[in-house]
């Protein structure tokens, strides 16, 4: 049987996986592809530690340069995250004309444009279906499953750490502060979680999806963020209220006036199924103009999960070589633009419903000094609930507007902070339909 | 720009589904293939129904064999359904050397060893995304983006039809019946329904996975069936109270006994992210040894879902063709056979906890008496419900028990069944979950 040989740089978590995964099921990995796929080097600047899978010692290289000028190695996999040197290896690989595969999000999102290029000019695969989603096969569905459609909406839950945030402020009414030090201590969020939990991490996987839905590289630095750290258990309890879950969603939607491209929490009505994605799950939930709504759901990261996305990566690129054909697909999925450059649409332009919560002082008349305000600026108040004083002798009230512009939104809010009557800022969360 | 040509054979909902997609999203077709996609045949015995989206009428004839001896005609796509007809049409395409794109879930489940030898044999691609799931790419997951994995459970709904039915009778207390004839006045439900409410359409579709998943071909005949005929609102009542939503569901587990293969209603743990698919949806639950738990969700049905599944199909055979490829992937998407055959681990063999529900005349030590036949079989209660007597005078009595034997469930329901104490025949659900 023929022999296809990778190279992995970077044997940290996600490496292991990959290699794990290639070891363990070898048997049914070569049965699928029609050929034996093997693991001829790994590089990486620590070849001691112990990494929970043997690997014999011959196949370790602290110097990944061995593996890209490695005639015999048709597939690269870049597996060590950052920027420039991930940027540096990949580049180096594809001019020698190897297929690569990476996990790397942030590098696609910063500097896609650069790297797609680069494959588009070699003629090899570039593929990354662990880059959004961990081993769920969203790439995929993506670029092959989905490719009859016209996209109208992305909206993912893209971000295992803030979600499990999320979703332990609401079963256990916990402060956000509270969660995050558990979910450091547990290692579910870096110290400082920021990446995860001011959406960051997010932004850079809907870049990714954007690219590939619109064949066109999307710029990370183009999505409109925010992020979960300013919510309250309370805002969560009054959600549920509401009928809503509140989840950091990140959204793209392709409307008349543009597309919208934005990563901030959001509340969604319980009853539809991205509310009831818990935990450490990732969902990305998809509209196309045939498919309807699709939604796609799994864990969003982790050794094994990663280290199969990846591997499918190798395997689809492994039949490619074993039947000698050529590259089937450039990166994004599209052999001719199919059309112009993106028009963004400001978060200003925005239209839907949002959810406001203020802390007024307890006297009469403020709620209705409030409601004028919104109308002033064409907000109309769908429900509201004022609740009696709090331990500081506030009253919180808080609202559901109809649908209104985001423009209209910010200057409201602006005229409300100034005024005397209100103890604190006011936060809003949009409300997201799907 | 290169053309590859499509031809159609039926050209009712699913037909007319593909041909609106590729007529509608042919500029973006085009640009994700790198080819024009074009349809230059359709065949159908009735070409005189207007299908909803105009057709030039030179391209619709009724003879699918214009369509198969045509050679200039790259793929063929069969979508009359039925058996005997529909297979003959596809192994004339495939001995012609056309690639062949097919929605027959009956077809492939019955005669699928047939069909997938003669696609090999020729050495074209035979696809059908659209046979499970309708819009869901979950047959390209499997093939592609879950391909590391070994597969060790497939959890599905796969007719929409019959979770329709049971969404409305757990939202709205109503009697099967009644449900059932709404949703064939509606139109959601053929007349007589049987093929859906009796599990056969989900049996065929998970016959497919299976196939997919082990790549080989598995038949139709050895799945266990059983229908949601003899539930009652009552039974999705008592679920709720102790934590399950009702389900059809579809099941494969890869056990060390042997393959378990079986359709039929089960309970689902309310947080269960399968128990929240609801309505006319479809859901698709997987779990891999590396990816762990994958759902895919979507429309399981429908012109246009049906008609993106379709249409995916032939945008993949049509990027082969455009970069001169060979075929990619056998059928099942195994080069060689990855073991020996498929051992089933009959349903008697079953290990898991089962839901009961008794109706019993109301005299003191029923349900010690009850118990006591459970002991003698090693099946142990979980939890009770004894509710007051039913308008009849009679006791319903029900549990749910711990994991159990199905050998022994069975011998315990006859010897119960035969007791004068009961006033009707028992009602078992068995508990999934997942």
């Amino acid at each position: 049987m023929a022999e296809i040989n990778v190279g992995i740089i970077g044997f940290g978590t996600v490496g292991a996986g990959t290699f794990e995964a290639l070891k363990t099921n070898r048997e049914i990995i070569s049965a699928r592809v029609g050929a034996d796929v093997v693991v001829k080097r790994i590089a990486d600047l620590d070849v001691k530690t112990d990494r929970g899978v043997p690997v014999d010692p011959g196949v370790l290289t602290t110097d990944a340069m061995e593996i890209i000028e490695d005639s015999s190695i048709d597939i690269v996999v870049e597996l060590i995250g950052g920027l420039t040197k991930a940027k540096e290896l990949i580049l180096l690989a594809l001019e020698r004309g190897k297929h690569v595969v990476t996990a790397n999000k942030a590098l696609l999102a910063e500097y896609g444009k650069e790297i797609y290029a680069a494959a588009d000019r070699v003629g090899v695969n570039l593929a990354f279906e662990a880059s959004v989603g961990g081993g769920i096969p969203i790439i995929g569905a993506l670029r092959r499953g989905l490719a009859a459609n016209r996209i109208k909406t992305i909206m993912g839950i893209l971000n295992g750490t803030s979600n499990y945030i999320l979703t332990r402020m609401t079963r256990e009414g916990l402060p956000y502060a509270d969660v995050v030090s558990d979910a450091v201590r547990l290692g579910y969020a870096e110290d400082p979680p920021t990446l995860d939990v001011e959406g960051i991490d997010a932004a850079h996987k809907l870049a990714v999806l954007i690219s590939i839905v619109f064949g066109s590289p999307f710029s990370f630095s183009e999505i409109y963020r925010e992020g979960i750290s300013r919510l309250t258990p309370d805002d969560i309890r009054y959600a549920a209220d509401f009928g809503y879950g509140v989840k950091l969603l990140a959204v793209a939607r392709d409307t008349e006036e543009g597309l919208e491209a934005r990563v901030h929490p959001a509340m969604v009505p319980k009853n539809h199924i991205m509310a009831n994605v818990n935990d450490v799950f990732n969902a990305i939930y998809i509209e196309g103009d045939f498919v309807g709504p699709n939604l796609f759901y799994g864990l969003g990261a982790g050794r094994r999960p990663t280290g199969s996305a990846v591997v499918s990566d190798i395997i689809e690129i492994a039949r490619q070589i074993r039947c000698g054909a050529g590259r089937l697909m450039p990166p994004l999925a599209h052999v001719h633009a199919p059309g112009g450059a993106l028009k963004l649409r400001p978060i200003d332009q925005l239209r839907t419903e949002y959810y406001f919560r203020v802390s007024a002082v307890d006297r009469p008349g403020v709620l209705s000094k409030i409601a004028g305000v919104l109308g002033d600026h064409e907000i109309s108040i769908s429900s509201v609930i004022q609740k009696g004083r709090d331990l500081r002798g506030f009253v919180p009230i808080v609202m559901v507007t109809h649908e209104a512009l985001e423009m209209n939104v910010r200057k409201a809010m602006a005229v409300l902070d100034a005024m005397d009557v209100l103890t604190d800022k006011i936060v809003m969360v949009r409300v997201e339909r799907g």
